[in-house]
């Protein structure tokens, strides 16, 4: 039993670490890595925008988080329940993210549960589905703050 | 030693697991499941607003942070310390959190650390004692911000 | 092997209680705590701004984050590697932070990702190396927000 206990803490460390890479390629826009947390078959379901593969998932965050879109994703709360003999997991998180276009003076606020689905393959783990349902989302335009300014962009 | 070590570790990341329910059954105003996370004895000490037992405590959550509320509380950088042979363990979180009530143009924004207390039942783990002291506390109000839009709000 | 998973595991969770003592004691201003989370030989370089050895970075942090100042700074997503026959390991971050600054009527948000390394020590792990790169930087004037009022400030 304590066998058992050891390898469902072990999963746990190595499907939040997974889920930690997804978001910072996203925010850092290394949309190989990002691809990589992902299987072929990987669906997608973002409060109404879904995905049926990862081809098309990948593709239209390499498309639309442009080098004009400064964001954060931070996820929070991770509750992952793993089923050692079937090699598969799932995961509860709690998201704040920010979004800013400074061209279009665009900042988006919001918070968000996940739901995702995890398989263990020979590689590690992957994630099999990811998506979330939004608590909240907030949009505001910078043109109501005169005096804001990005002074810091990240280069990539 | 090695087996000591391992369920102090088991018991961390399900007093964890509880304290992200009582969080995010909080923001998603699932009373019943809130009140689950807390024992009928449970005390509360929130910046100055006590409660002396579940009941009061749940009442005035299930009153006050109603429908016309959107809340974020996220918590931050468990330091969780058990004592194993009492069942007892203490617990310090840093939390973020947000409120936005639409109708008064009001928001606010702050942060705090928790002190907790939580004890072992034969059901799991629960919280025996919950509160915090603020670092900070802003009050805003949308007025200020025409362009400010409560895009999507939780339905519950 | 089991054993090794276990030592790893704990080595992570005493990290992470590391890190949250160090930001706890810079959001609270406990200087002396914050320094013993360091070595004499401690080195820091924040986006540009570099700190040889402990003694410089404490002087600077003491010197600027005075009681004008509220600050948050929180950090999230940790992807710790440990080294246990060495005693070392690195850790990787993703900090949110703010900093208010009242009387310059200042706002800074911002985000980074946190580039550190630790030592085990007779005392425990030590920062050996702490340092991040910004993914965004955001200032803000509070005089464009007429109702922005800091309602609770910390008391230190």
């Amino acid at each position: 039993m304590s066998d058992d206990v050891l390898a469902r803490l072990d999963a746990i460390e190595q499907i939040k670490a997974l889920k930690y890479r997804y978001v910072r390629c996203l925010d850092t826009k290394q949309w190989d890595d990002f691809a990589d947390c992902l299987l072929p078959e990987t669906t997608g379901a973002y409060a109404g925008l879904d995905f049926a593969d990862r081809e098309s998932l990948v593709a239209f965050m390499r498309k639309n988080m442009d080098e004009s879109m400064v964001s954060l994703h931070q996820v929070h709360h991770p509750e992952i329940e793993v089923d050692l003999e079937a090699g598969t997991a799932t995961g509860r998180w709690y998201l704040q993210d920010k979004v800013m276009i400074e061209k279009y003076s665009y900042v988006l606020e919001g918070a968000a549960f996940y739901t995702d689905r995890y398989v263990r393959t020979p590689d590690g783990w992957r994630i099999a589905h990811t998506g979330y349902e939004r608590t909240y989302e907030v949009e505001m335009s910078t043109k109501d703050l005169p005096n804001w300014k990005l002074k810091v962009k990240p280069t990539h």
